[in-house]
């Protein structure tokens, strides 16, 4: 009789969540399967139970970043060292799959995160395809994804605590460029925005500013690293913050701005923060959540900014940040990021709780 | 008794030119005095005339990129090679001085085009400091002002020609850091359009497309290598230009769009033109033409894109993009890219020629 | 009856050439056969021949850059736009596969020239697995292997005489990170020093000069775009070269080298021609031909030279080249820079050629 | 009556070191005179004592980096925000001065650390010329010379234990380009190894390892955060420490290499200690110690490697440097750097510390 595990379903858009049976999965050759420990429970979540993100194959089993232990592997399951990993190892896996290797992305552009055969666990695969998402029990590693062992000292709480936050800061700080020196803005506190702190201190910020919300992310992100913050529930002007921000910068505005907030709104106010000749990272707005006016002559073209969209991230980045986290955990304790865990038959609360208080800028895990 | 030469003074936003007779100048100690040759009518004396920059010390004498015959020099004059420039040499100069070397900006940002101690010929420069603005008889070279000798075979007439669309063309180029084999569009063909064409096809693009207006211009850009113009009185509508640029790039965009339009309508536009992870050059912003509206989701952060801003130029931009001149000029033939040549005494009549018709994005000048 | 066709096979170091018949391959999955036009001689195939380089399985078909008809196809086959590619059409192929995208190498470090499971056709492949290099009547496409489509206007012969220097030589160009107005020396006038010249001038460098031989090979660099040219066999000594090199660069040295020629002794000698602050490409040491006496305090650190060595290409080189090739060939004639033609069964005469002559900076084709 | 000042003078290679009285000096205008208060002992002043640079106009008074408190000044002295320096303010001065900014390699080439009129404190400057270096009671700050302010908590002794060793590290690790998670071997222990240690942590690397002698400076390196020391004391075979630096890394090597070592023979070794594709800074060679044997296939081309010569340091380092002291000061404590402090008429002593044991690579400072 075949074994039967159970996965949380999202249906579509609006819909409430499923529990579903599966048939237990085999590995396929080059495979394997994972008993799940944790699952994030993220903004894009949210977005996904909103609808908002476009070319989603509904029903999915969500849940894109991800602890397991192995169960079983068909043929030799490597690590990017080409080192063997057995069956019980603590792992995660990089999210994305399906990456061609071919196309004009891959090979010419090598922009890889735009690859238009790029797949995600739990976003872009189909629950009639198989446990491809987290919120159950066993995760189906297909061939060619790319298993990462926790490193000694790392558990899945810890990893948890990072989210997807950790390798999409990592790219942001990667991609900011950030010299030895310089002073750094951070707009939003979520998950992003706090690795981004972390990221951001890492590469050799002098100072970093964080501007968000709410008081126990701004805490947070004063216990990683930021010299101050401003919470936006208590400045809500656009124009004091941005004086906020001068004040601290000999009146200049900042060397780097890193913008994760999800708020458009952000952009315009962001760029106003921006020291002539600075560099400006977007990588809040991974849902359309609408139009900002921006002036090009002010903000782009007399503050020769450079504006920088970071989409995604790729292999080296998890790969790295994981090997940051298992060096700086006991700076910045990742797992006391996470602010709820949930039991797998509790999914819907999870997502519901990010909803109602709506600072969907947590990260949660379902286990 | 004291030697009068004229020159044309702009007194204030929308006055009419005035002729002016001042004293003729002497040489300070490390200047020099240049009998005026020629004198650029740019897009900037029209955004002058109209009152559309700020902090202008009116009245002024316009003019900021000039030719003119060294008729006096007071101690050595040294060229950037550091050999003597001798009277009656065929010069132009760096219309930029004053910038400090000493602030934030100049030392640790080494942003110097945005010293706050710069200033410009025939721009900031009150004409009642002197003749610090080439639609004069003379111009005053200050101590510290950059002389660069006409390279052999270039006629003053051949440098008009270029304008300050050849350093401003030059440095965006830079910016936009083509890569050998990479599809360009230029919006706009304006003086710094056109050299912008010019310039790219130099750095390597493979293919150049320039989206811009009025024929006789996109008829040069062809000349200078341009694969294919649109003529945006022709195609009006702006979804149909993008198509044609998604069009002529497999649907994907061009690697690099540089912005030379003063339109800030193009700047969305070009977004959408853009290939994901493509950079994207705004230089034609050089006054506050108005505010657009965004989608910091679709056209940054999904994208992937560079968005990068241009300010003013460099000296090591105008004297290599002088001595691309003097290399390339029977190919390009910038002499040829110069609409009309004036009499200083119809100073006015190049201004409203180029206010009436509408079309600044010309390059003229006055002699 | 089996189809039978022919092969050369260089069964070991300093062997004879062999022809041998094989059974005419027959198209993998996802694979191709391609009836042989053109193969180069190259460099690569003379120090094979002497067995100076390691891990080569002989016997082996020599050819690594080739051109052919596609014969057969199994499965689509399909160009980097995802267009099909039809039988009958003249293509070539990248010789590089195997790249295995999963390794550190590939993943982390970015630096999939170096992965270590990368293979080349005609070099790392043994003729006991198939027609596997380029001088044989018929080519293996084994599954994955890229082809690349001639361009429209581009027939074999064009793309033979720029044979593996141009995607070598655009490599090179791409990494010196040649800047508008540049001046460069080339030391090397052999296939890569002829295609850096190529990609030199349409990278934006002001001026080229080209230290090599022998007078044909100058001669074609000058018509190339060399503003001048030195003949080693002229002036031979290493002193005399590196004045003559400063006498045209005001006394600085040049901006940027690119090193194509083979001998160690080149590198001292060519530190020497750098400017300070310059950038110096090491391309042309693919096989250990000896140490060399270089100097830390004034060849790097006082010079403060950036230093780069530069290893095989990509297929973004071989397809950007390629396209450029297609644009520029009337321009640059890449067809008159290959020396002589042989049939197949000649190609020990070919090599002889090389090696008696002692130029072995030629590009030859069999066919 | 003239008041008079002390100063140690050095008046020739070899010769001992002479206490002569100078007329205390007066400001010049824009300039300022300092009361000395420390003055750095370093490596370039043994070398200057065994007459191992060129171009010293002995008679000379060492001491290019150094704290003073200011005495009188004459006009306004401002800090680069432009705030002006009291009297009696605690400072340190950037010791390069005379850079023209006017040259082709300050405006052209952007290379300000070799423009030709560069001059430095304590080592280009006669003592003909003044108080022009730090082993006097009393320091000359010449109009143009930039002066910085210590930052608030950071004490003469502070500053002194990073000497110029702190902006030197810092050039060298921007140089770099450390990516966040990369592996870093230092070699040379003294203090631009050292403080490359600090600033290669602060700049985003993983692991840092560093080469070098005796066992205190190997202990600081670990208190530093290296996280393995090898003791080339102990480990004095080449081919041990780079299989020791290759079991440390995958057998790959490391991804930068900084080499601070002062000795030629590290070049070499240091290649063989670098991964494919990997960054090698050449900072230890500020003198000619001697040639070194290198192989441009195996070192360069094949190893796709980017070696970097890195010379003087610029303001902004200087100015950065300092400000991450001040920063991290109580985590890294630069004071504990500084091996022994001298009174200024024992300054022969000091030097000869240096010179008898032999190990040159420590911080001194005479006051």
């Amino acid at each position: 009789m075949m074994e039967e595990v159970e996965a949380v379903v999202m249906t579509g858009p609006g819909c409430a969540l499923e529990r579903r049976a599966f048939s237990a999965p085999s590995a396929k050759p080059g495979g394997a399967v994972l008993e799940t420990i944790a699952s994030e429970v993220c903004g894009t979540d949210v977005h996904l139970h909103h609808g908002r993100l476009s070319g989603v194959p509904y029903p999915i089993i969500p849940g894109h970043v991800n602890c397991g232990r192995v169960l079983e592997t068909n043929g030799l399951l490597l690590d990017v060292e080409g080192r063997p990993i057995e069956t019980g190892t603590l792992v995660t896996f990089f999210d994305v799959f399906g990456t061609c290797g071919n196309c004009w992305h891959c090979l010419v552009a090598k922009a890889a995160t735009r690859c238009p055969h790029r797949r995600v666990y739990g976003i872009t695969t189909s629950a009639e395809d198989g446990l491809l998402g987290g919120w159950a029990q066993r995760i189906e590693i297909l061939p060619g994804v790319r298993v990462l062992p926790l490193p000694e000292g790392i558990e899945p709480l810890d990893f948890m605590g990072g989210g997807c936050g950790l390798p999409t800061g990592f790219h942001a700080v990667e991609r900011a460029g950030i010299a030895l020196g310089d002073t750094v803005v951070i707009q939003g506190s979520g998950p992003v925005g706090l690795n981004a702190v972390i990221f951001a201190r890492l590469a050799g910020a002098l100072r970093v500013f964080v501007v968000g919300a709410p008081k126990a992310r701004l805490e947070a992100a004063k216990r990683l690293g930021a010299e101050d913050v401003l919470d936006i529930g208590e400045i809500s002007n656009s124009a004091d913050r941005i004086a906020w921000v001068r004040g601290r910068t000999a009146g200049r505005g900042a060397d780097v701005i890193i913008e994760a907030s999800g708020n458009p709104a952000a952009v315009p106010e962001g760029l106003e923060m921006l020291r002539d000749a600075g560099r400006y990272v977007v990588v809040g707005q991974y849902t359309d959540a609408g139009d900002v006016i921006l002036n090009p002559h002010r903000h782009i073209n007399r503050r020769h900014a450079t504006i920088l969209g970071c989409w995604g991230y790729e292999f080296t980045h998890l790969h790295r940040a994981l090997q940051m986290m298992a060096y700086h955990n006991a700076r910045f304790r990742w797992r006391d990021l996470m602010t709820r865990e949930y039991r797998l038959e509790d999914a819907g609360q999870a997502l519901l709780a990010r909803i109602i208080h709506g600072h969907p800028a947590e990260t949660r895990a379902c286990r």
